[in-house]
């Protein structure tokens, strides 16, 4: 049975097991040669999607209890595998979403660790430094590279404990793996938004 | 006494207490009638300043103790003047400086609000909501609006509060203003910059 999750980015495809990835440009000219469950967020591509009968859309069929209007497919499918605890999928954005026994409670957005990078060097070529993935949290920076990765790490780190408030605290997305060895108790848990999917295949019998 | 401080966005002037701004662009062509005492971060405006005599640049006047190597002469202007909490400059860029007894301890840079706006845009067109200025971070968002406008304010609360550890927090810079009202003692002081290059004015005799 074969997965797709289109992002803003990518399409990440999920074959038993089997995680594999596409970027949008060349997932516009894939044609699918069995049926492909897929969830999608992305605008440019929802035409070729509903316009193929081998892709099934399951954003119809997911019922997740939750006030807030407008969460992303992939959220709910993320929200639909991980019932309690703090669900933070890095990717393009950084979505952080609150499950408690299966309720979702709310969720925030914030840019992902690339368009922030994207942000530092439009604001100043000076700010154009890369980002240091080794840096410690624990001292104040004293120099432009350490500044500039301090200033993008610790606020997520910090938005991700605020919200998450002692409860279990789950990454996904392509930058997810990065980001555990900065809490003491955190999970990479690569295929969430997979098994939201066969969750709702077996359910809806599809 | 005329004063300037060039940032990657404006130039802003003090004239015995009356702050007025002026664009890059317009700034470039400007032609000073009088002494301007000057600090410039902006690369694109070195070769104006440094080609007209009436510009007083003081950035070789500054001494501030400092570890921290390659520190803008907006933020030590700013740590010349606050010589005890936390300095956050919030413009292009938001700074964070920690001053303890006259001496820097460190800090960081965080893209500012308009950038981040931009960021959340040119990820995905969804994300081009604006910004929800009366959001309140006491609950978890229901929307993507105020998931966006949490998302941007909420960490850089946060990790204003985690680097000045209890210290009094001093905001300054164009969106200075803004963001006092998150926090319970926070002091919005317009002219730090200011300050600072007159402390050095007078102490070097210039």
């Amino acid at each position: 049975m074969l997965l797709c999750n289109v992002g803003n980015t990518n399409a990440n495809f999920f074959d038993d097991g089997k995680i594999s990835s596409m970027d949008i440009a060349n997932f516009m000219s894939y044609v699918p040669k069995e049926k492909v469950y897929i969830i999608n967020v992305n605008e440019s591509v929802k035409d070729k999607i509903s316009s193929n009968s081998n892709f099934i859309d399951l954003e119809p069929y997911f019922e997740l209890e939750c006030d807030y209007v407008g969460l992303g497919v992939d959220r709910i499918a993320n929200c639909y595998a991980i019932s309690d605890g703090a669900i933070v999928d890095a990717g393009s954005a950084i979505t952080i979403d609150i499950m408690y026994q299966g309720v979702h409670l709310g969720g925030t957005i914030l840019p992902g660790l690339s368009f922030l990078q994207k942000a530092y060097s439009s604001i100043s070529p000076r700010l154009n430094v890369g980002l240091n993935t080794q840096i410690s949290l624990d001292s104040f920076p004293q120099n432009t590279l350490n500044a500039v990765s301090y200033g993008t790490i610790l606020p997520i780190v910090l938005i991700v404990e605020y919200m998450s408030k002692g409860k279990k605290i789950f990454f996904t997305g392509g930058d997810g793996e990065f980001f555990i060895k900065f809490f003491d108790k955190a999970i990479y848990d690569k295929t969430a938004s997979f098994r939201g999917m066969l969750k709702i295949i077996k359910e809806k019998g599809l």
